[in-house]
């Protein structure tokens, strides 16, 4: 029975009993909007042992987890899929308010109108070039939206330079130092990056520290379109980008409002920080920047003088051509880019809804996907929108067809803005930290489908074996991977991306660049990011964040047998969420954090140290605190398998009688608790203080990347800048504030302190 | 029913449903030790509530409350003031390692073999005058310990200093800016102060500040010996300080190892503060510092020149002696101070008791008291330290003699190194922080008894009903308070600190100064303080810190009525406790903090923001945002209206149902889960990032006074040093704070967020 009030509503009219969905907007910044009430209806617990009678879990499990596997619709996931990606609907604009209210029409953006672009004068001054700087419209049923073509990346700075032009691969830290060991400079000039391996927003925050005064960002096309730029090769007859198609994306470095670190970005409070001093600690870049198409990048890299680029700094446009560094072009051609862009601050929306538990309506089991997208978005991130709508009508299709409810609340989150910086999500988890530590039990995201080759999970330690054991139970959406043997999801994840020696699928700990960072980084919730992908393109999709990005290429190019991996991966988040809500004891299993500690973390937390270039008697002081770390490890496994018994004790004894609930809860709590011990609520990092989370906050270099250690690494990083003693002995307290979370754990699983 | 193990213990095997009793002697720094079992037995709860007989709480109540109070006796206090205060026990000695043990013994302590003292020369450099730095024997029987007169300040810096000495009467920023109207500057000089209105720490700390050398600080006789110097008024015959008596203390600025900060003081875990850095910040005085008496004070006050100090600075020491302020002797004598001090990294130990809670042992009802002393401390803190065994003596008898047991557990705390700067209680805090902001309900902490008077409560607005409340079960101790018929504690506590308007007694938020101050300030626990005070000497008592308190003093000078005045002390100490264990909702009143807020907070704020010196335009931003404010104080009202419908509901409920309890669950968390909402995880304050309750947390002048909003206070003062744009809008920012977690609250009253 739920037990207090929903709202402006008094507590004593709605205990009930009735289970209900609720969904309502949620404005960051004005105000707060209903969407109604999407079902009602009269149900009972999923969870029915009691004295007498004593049904296993699994059972439970296999009956209405088909059924809401079965509600799963491909077609339904096809619909919504029309819905959400109409038209255009980037943050902030109106179009997307619209999709908030699941509701599309038309959409008007009036920075749009004078498209950006790269121009090249020969040495005379005459124009021998001029990018288009929009990407032409292929399938004009899907794609004739105003301005959907333009070209840009947000938060660039605004203007016009000419320079120069360098160029700098990846443009992560190792290609800056190795641009500087070959002798170019890149200060006052244009520098010329390729997307991939990293964050483009750190490219741009790095090469505007080296000095550049412009960047010019491109795919290239040994990234996406690996089989050749001609017609028959790319899309629409395949999934490799087009000519003229161009990834948009963010500059920021550093997520949320840029406007409003630590606290949401609410009217009535606030902004702790001004938009010339998020420009100076270089949250924001100053210097105009441009997205261009491989196709622009030729012009580029084909008139470029200077040294050839190292072999790995080779890419394959214009096919046979060698790059080369710069700077500037051969016969001193002069280099131009004009952005036009401007700051404003918009209203966004995150819709939020929920059903409530049955039996704990405080702990809350929450699923995630951004619903704003650069153009269409209907891969990034429609395609998981359209699964997260599949899913919440299936799970109350089920509640009301069947006995099934869940025992734990169930929040779906639609996050706006993250493509500006994970602004929703980030902005809600600052609102509600305190609420979220208490409550939340795990955040599950899925941001979009990237591939049709099979499931990959990101994951902590202590959820490993529950992505698992889920995709154990999804059957395979793959007609010829069924035929050969391979009958659920888990089948092929084993086959595609193999842990081999672990026996298991590979399972990494989740970077930044989606909504669960601001759950796992700020708050400490453990989080499980998930989706498909194909092992040829790991990185990403080629047609990422292009114009291309409609329901044609999801239904025609990646998920061609009627939205099946679609449908698997609405029925694998439905399991997930199931098994979160249900267990009667949580399924979280420190034992393998120890573990992993002992067998992962900590050897690799040794190479570091033993790398760093110090003298023996401070190496045996960094050394001492190691072996104290590694202490409070095995204090840590041996608790743990303890408590393991007490997790047992309790759910037999919950089994012999369901009323004696209490120590059901204080079990659980102990469980949420041990994930929080992992945040340090001053922050890992002096550069990003929002970064908290000992162990896997994002490192400083690259916030698309997990950083093992964020903390003790960039103390070390510090130490080898500037040896000093001060710098020491930072590397010996980082490497105590993460023992110190460990011993927080043992401390939550032993008994009284 | 216990539910996990307890230490070492398999789960298993403790799941035996009897209560028990555990304490062990807590080492910061080193190890853990087992002190045994108290007591062993078997019984049922104390809430007996079932769908068939429905029993109130308030009958409860008075059956087994009364029992526990009957079962405190006078005797066992008396016996236990003996064995704890045989000897001197400083924290970090071995006498004090025995008390924690229970057993006492010989003392030793090595740095007291050369007193510390105040020499006098004339001009011709004679010595005419020097302190003894000793106090005299006064009752041998209690007093004979080794070292026990010498006179010292913890924390003071080594050396010898001559210089000229100027007197800045209390040495509070008022007295030092006043100081400076009058044309006096302390620079290199020595200053001398009067203990009193203010936390002698901070008066050392602005004294080095403005340039001071040395410092020196004596009790003035109109606060210690207010009926005069000879024998007839003073000790032994009165509670007033005899010649010679001094008040010993710390002089650390800021709480817990000042080599630790936010980290316990482990040995297993890094030091992030060297003594150098801690000098350097102010943390610890870098100056001699030493105490003397009224006699000794006389000897200064009579030679000093210069003007007349202010009438408010003038005291009684001499008689009719004019105070001057200095700088220097009239006739060229030079003083002298000379003070033999050296810093040692000790060990120290807290002694942790619990009482398992037979229904939710992870909620923690904690009662603490510290054991350390300067010399005896049967006053202050052993007479708290005799009531607190014989209230767990009390609860044990009474477990083991009737069906009473306490359904949260109670946790009992002998805090070790109060006296040096909390360092006990604040590590053990910093140990468990996480824990405790998950399971501690709250802190109760009672110093010493330091009158006879009356009750004297401090706590937050959520908890004043629970204390007055509690009052009102406790018999009178005082045959004279009984005789005029005011029957209860309560009754005399309203007679004597009446708040006349809202028709109770005052209660204060609680400052520094004791162990609940952590637990508050940092953890966001709430706490009440409590003791006994006499209106006439509410600063504090006269022979406070001096070598005279000793059980004679408690026995024949203050509580001479066989040591009512403890036992009743023990008796409202049990009937808290008794009362957060038991009431199945948790008696927190966030209705009451909504309307202290409006009424009294707020227009507090309102005064300070008009005292700003600012342009019209500047003063409108930060108007506009406490309007905000002021609107999230209402709204935190009509949630917390709402909200005591859910918890009357509830309690209904249980009352019907009592196997329903998961609903409780999640009530209570949600009422403890409102108290942490005032943390911020950052600090209010940029010179002590441990204050980190933004409604409570002591002020960066004075760590005895509770300053309420501090970091608004800060804010404030900051702009007025230096009128900044950045400065105002920190302001703002600081009241957006306030605002952020008054929202915080309102967000864990409401229902699913």
């Amino acid at each position: 029975m739920p037990y207090v009030g929903v709202g402006a509503q008094k507590a004593s009219t709605n205990l009930t009993g009735a289970p209900m969905m609720k969904a309502y907007a949620f404005v960051l910044a004005f105000f707060l909007l209903g969407l109604g009430v999407l079902a009602l209806g009269k149900h009972h617990s999923g969870r029915r042992f009691n004295q007498y009678s004593k049904v296993s879990i699994d059972d439970i499990h296999e009956t209405d987890a088909k059924t809401i596997q079965d509600n799963i619709k491909s077609e339904n996931i096809k619909k919504y899929l029309r819905i959400f990606t109409q038209e255009p609907h980037i943050a902030g604009t109106d179009a997307n308010k619209k999709v908030a209210y699941a509701i599309a029409s038309a959409w008007t953006e009036a920075d749009f109108e004078n498209p950006n672009s790269v121009v090249i004068q020969n040495s005379a001054g005459k124009e021998i070039f001029r990018s288009k700087g929009v990407s032409p419209v292929i399938i004009p049923d899907e794609q004739s939206g105003k301005y959907a073509g333009h070209q840009w990346l947000a938060y660039g700075g605004n203007g016009t330079v000419s320079a120069d032009v360098v160029y700098i691969n990846r443009g992560n830290a190792n290609d800056f130092k190795n641009l500087k060991l070959m002798g170019v400079d890149v200060k006052g000039k244009i520098a010329l990056m390729r997307y991939g391996h990293g964050f483009r927003g750190d490219k741009v925050y790095k090469a505007q520290q080296a000095g550049a005064i412009g960047a010019i960002l491109f795919s290239d096309t040994s990234d996406v379109a690996q089989d050749g730029v001609d017609s028959e090769h790319v899309y629409p007859k395949t999934i490799w980008m087009p000519n003229e198609g161009v990834q948009r994306g963010s500059l920021t470095h550093g997520d949320g409002d840029p406007l409003s670190p630590f606290y949401p970005s609410k009217k009535e409070l606030f902004k702790g920080r001004t938009i010339e001093e998020a420009k100076d600690d270089g949250t924001l870049p100053s210097i105009p920047v441009l997205p261009v198409s491989y196709t622009t990048a030729l012009q580029l890299l084909k008139r470029m003088s200077g040294r050839a680029v190292p072999s790995d700094w080779q890419g394959f446009v214009g096919g046979n051509l060698t790059y080369k560094l710069g700077p500037g072009f051969v016969n001193g051609e002069k280099l131009t880019i004009n952005v036009h862009s401007e700051l404003k601050t918009k209203r966004i929306r995150n819709v939020i809804g929920y059903i409530r538990g049955a039996e704990e309506p405080d702990r809350y089991i929450m699923l995630g996907n951004h619903f704003d997208a650069w153009v269409y978005g209907s891969i990034d991130p429609n395609s998981g929108t359209a699964v997260l709508a599949e899913v919440a009508r299936a799970m109350m299709q089920t509640i009301n067809e069947t006995s099934w409810r869940p025992a734990r609340t169930i929040v779906f989150n639609a996050w706006d803005a993250e493509e500006f910086g994970l602004i929703g999500s980030t902005e809600f988890v600052e609102e509600f930290v305190d609420v979220l530590q208490k409550r939340a039990v795990v955040y599950i995201n899925m941001d979009c489908i990237q591939g049709n080759a099979s499931l990959h999970v990101d994951t902590v330690p202590t959820l490993e074996h529950i992505a698992i054991e889920a995709a154990k139970h999804v059957p395979n959406p793959s007609k010829r991977e069924r035929s050969r043997g391979r009958n659920t999801v888990y089948d092929t994840w084993m086959k595609v991306f193999p842990e081999k020696k672990a026996g298991r699928p590979k399972i990494r700990v989740p970077g930044g660049g989606s909504d669960h960072a601001p759950f796992l980084n700020f708050a400490g919730v453990p989080v499980i990011n998930f989706n498909y992908k194909n092992y040829t393109t790991f990185d990403t999709y080629p047609l990422y964040h292009s114009m291309y990005e409609t329901p044609f290429t999801n239904i025609h190019l990646m998920d061609t047998e009627d939205l099946a991996v679609h449908r698997a991966i609405g029925q694998y988040w439905a399991e997930l969420a199931k098994t979160f809500a249900d267990e009667v004891v949580l399924p979280m299993n420190t034992t393998n954090l120890a573990s992993v500690m002992i067998k992962s973390y900590l050897p690799q937390l040794k190479a570091s140290i033993s790398g760093i270039n110090v003298s023996r008697i401070d190496f045996e002081s960094i050394r001492t605190q190691y072996a104290l770390l590694s202490k409070s490890s095995q204090d840590l496994l041996v608790m743990s398998k303890k408590f393991q018994e007490t997790m047992q004790f309790t759910f037999h004894s919950f089994s012999q009688n369901p009323y004696d609930a209490k120590h059901v809860n204080a079990v659980n709590e102990r469980l949420i608790s041990t994930e929080r011990c992992f945040i340090n609520p001053r922050g890992v990092s002096k550069h990003n203080p929002s970064a908290r989370h000992v162990l896997f906050s994002v490192s400083d270099s690259d916030s698309y990347s997990n950083s093992l250690m964020a903390g003790i690494q960039n103390a070390i990083h510090s130490y080898e800048t500037s040896p000093s003693k001060k710098n020491l002995r930072e590397i010996i307290n980082q490497i105590s504030t993460v023992q110190y979370s460990v011993i927080c754990v043992v401390n939550t699983l032993r008994d009284v302190i």
